[in-house]
């Protein structure tokens, strides 16, 4: 059970102070049990508006305590304000996800090396953090406090996880890397793998060594069997607070700024950068040495080959349709070129049919 | 070797009954070695007559016996009926697919948890089933009768894997997921990572924790490399008998019918249902909340943004064609709003000069 | 510190004699230290000289030693040849990549099969070869001389790794494969797991064993989290020399000749061959029964359904645009029958009304 006063505290916390909430009518010595959807939720809960469309089922929710903005407040209640207890917060999605991380939350497992885990013994292993059972962490790593490393994940030689980061099982950073705090790294990814680099010579390829790693910041997540590779000379680097999720490549040399999202499935070729705050759309691939700016969205499978300055979005891909218009559409997307000649054709004979037209 | 009459009867137990089958002219007595396709077969083998473009061959086939359907046998051998050993059934390809699993099959590995494999004393691992080395059953989870895990697999807290269920080296199992009876998960899968879940909160993103987990009901295949994030609050759910290639993706909630195939290197991205009895063709991505009724099918490579009512099959990608002939098109294509109004006013025009046309 | 001089001998065997170089003005005497850029060149660094557009930066460059081709030493400095240590051979760029493979080289770790790796009895290591912590070599594998095999990588049963190859952590090759001399495989990759074959039975799927396995030739690279299946009777092949990047799929029985070079995330469906000395693009996508000839490019993010007979390089994407843009191209894209159908009624009344135009 949870207090709801206690629950305010903690999220102020947790934001740095960013996020400030007050209880009226007496939520603030309410207890709950768990959060719940605004209409299907008991006494015992707490639920959340977090789009005003839904302000009416706000008002008739069972739940034991509402969280809303300012705004809903007023809008449901006017001047005589709230008739039950209600959390008010400029934001109560992000609310919302600092109240489940707070509910459920799990203790640490007990701190320590497990056996049948694998440390060399020049590695640094704080004693807060956890190894568990087959996991391997190579001379001269540095595990941070609080660290938890999941079974079967790898880290190399000299890499570095900073405090309280999650390496998921089966995860592998390769040697010389630096990963944040508070970072997650999901099952099967791979960090520092090498860069895609080769000097054609003579009909074969001659192996280029990537002598760069990989940074990581604070606080991001990568998702599930997604593959960052190590720079060729400089490290491949992943700014503070962004979240990638599951099966992402980035090639050697990419950036991705702070705070971006990028959806899953897409791909970054070698020495791209992606700006601050970006939101990247699944499936979406973006071609080598581009710059995209700070600020914009890459929509879903779009294949970018340059960023067009100024454009605040970018998209592009072939619309589904019926099996049979797709393939009479797309016969004429390949002869598009002969159909605008044919326009042009057209304009010319009515040209001259109109000379003064 | 294998005796026709054995094969016939354990085709039939395999198949539940539904896949009978008939020897003639004393197939039911002959013992082959192995199969063979029709034009390449000794008489120590079986081959099959899948498609009737192929009668010629199946007549001239030197194989021990051959399988075909009625209709092929009636179109061969007319009223006289085969001269050949022959079996009758009414899918020779599936007759083929049941008999190839008889004829590859090999024993089971010894039972048991081998050395350097790590299961938690609260683990449940039934006593026929294989647990190897460097694989990890974390605590809770409970290990069903015949199951076989693979070094470097790992089994997490709560999970429950069926019988007979094959996991094979370095699958991840996140706890808290459900995996039925004979599914087959590939190296490398990820079941049960994290759902792509933030809130947006002053430039910052704030991890909604996903508690929510997977479930993967009877007779699920899972291709190497795929990952299927957990659900938000509800499991993600693949339904039984489903089949899933390599390198998939698919998001948080989405939901996967019954007997669907999906190939390799398609995404779905959250919340997406697809229907039973569906075909999604490989690098197909599917966006987030999208519902693909039952038994249509989606083209390779195809963005799809919503399912059009009453189509059966949906396609969309850009043709593939000569480099500068592609870069001709493409910027038609950019151009295409351009075009159409160009087409609009020469109408006009020539509505102009035809007043009456 | 490396002595030109020793470089060269060394680079001209690695090269197999096909890369000499020659050392002029008292180069093969010296000592660096490491390469360097041209223009951020130390006394004790070797820079190189490989696009004729640097010649200035070459001539300007304070570099121990430059190198470069004998027709940048003529443009640069003419009859009088050049008046600082230079080093002249047909391919810097080769060259610069076979001398950073010998100066970042790091010893060998020591040999044999470490505590905690999981070697079945009947395997055979070769006394020089490394199997890390976690690793598993199963039945029967054969691990030639001086493989390299990371923590928890797992080959299966019977699966021959050739002299001098690297297997990095968590790589998985499953049963009855064959590696070739030199290869590297990246983290997480997958080789060897089932082909997706069904056969379709009664509205479900009937499994067909895949019973071929994968044969990677000598020199071949695979990058992380690729999965390359089994074939389904015969083994799916990469011949020598050829570099696979991350994420790639390749189905069963695909082919993929001599030194040919895929960029991340593209799949072949099954059965595709891609010939030799191809350059195939990042995120492209491949039809399965397809026959890509020799020497040949595929663009990037292209969907292939067959290789148009005398193209050099085709390509096919949805060009990128501002999104409304997009939306509106998308519309017409999808009604281009509709607007050919106008264009051609439009032409039909022009030339009714100049029935000699």
């Amino acid at each position: 059970m949870f207090r709801i006063d206690a629950l305010i505290r903690e999220i102020e916390e947790l934001s740095a102070g960013k996020l400030p909430s007050t209880p009226v009518c007496g939520a603030e010595n309410l207890t709950v049990r768990t959060f719940a959807p605004l209409d299907h939720a008991a006494a015992d809960t707490v639920a959340f508006l977090a789009q005003s469309k839904y302000r009416e089922e706000a008002r008739l929710s069972k739940a034991g305590v509402v969280v809303m903005s300012q705004a809903d407040v007023d809008a449901i209640y006017g001047e005589a304000g709230p008739d039950r207890p209600v959390v008010i917060t400029k934001n109560p999605y992000a609310w919302f996800a600092y109240a489940t991380q707070i509910m459920t939350r799990r203790p640490l497992p007990e701190a320590g090396i497990r056996p049948g885990a694998h440390v060399d013994p020049t590695a640094r292993v704080a004693a807060t953090a956890v190894v568990e059972t087959g996991a391997t962490v190579a001379e001269g790593a540095v595990i941070g406090e609080a660290v938890h490393i999941y079974p079967g994940a790898y880290v190399g030689a000299g890499t570095v996880v900073g405090d309280n980061s999650i390496i998921y099982a089966n995860a592998v950073i390769y040697h010389g890397c630096h990963i944040g705090r508070r970072c997650i790294l999901h099952s099967g990814c791979g960090i520092g793998a090498d860069g895609f680099g080769f000097a054609p010579f003579d009909g074969e390829w001659v192996k280029i060594p990537q002598i760069g790693g990989v940074t990581l910041e604070d606080d991001v997540e990568i998702g599930a069997n997604t593959t960052i590779d190590r720079g060729a000379l400089e490290d491949t680097l992943v700014r503070r607070g962004s979240k990638l999720d599951n099966q992402i490549q980035l090639g050697h040399n990419c950036r991705v700024g702070e705070c971006t999202v990028m959806a899953a499935c897409t791909g970054g070729a070698g020495s791209t950068h992606i700006g601050s705050h970006c939101v990247i759309g699944g499936a979406a691939n973006i071609n080598g040495h581009i710059e995209i700016p700070d600020g914009v969205s890459l929509g879903p499978a779009t294949s970018l080959m340059s960023w067009h300055k100024g454009e605040k979005v970018m998209s592009g891909f072939f619309p589904a349709m019926g099996h049979r218009e797709f393939e009479r559409a797309a016969v004429i997307v390949m002869n598009l070129p002969k159909m605008r000649k044919q326009l042009k054709e057209l304009e010319a004979r009515l040209a001259a049919l109109q000379p003064n037209g």
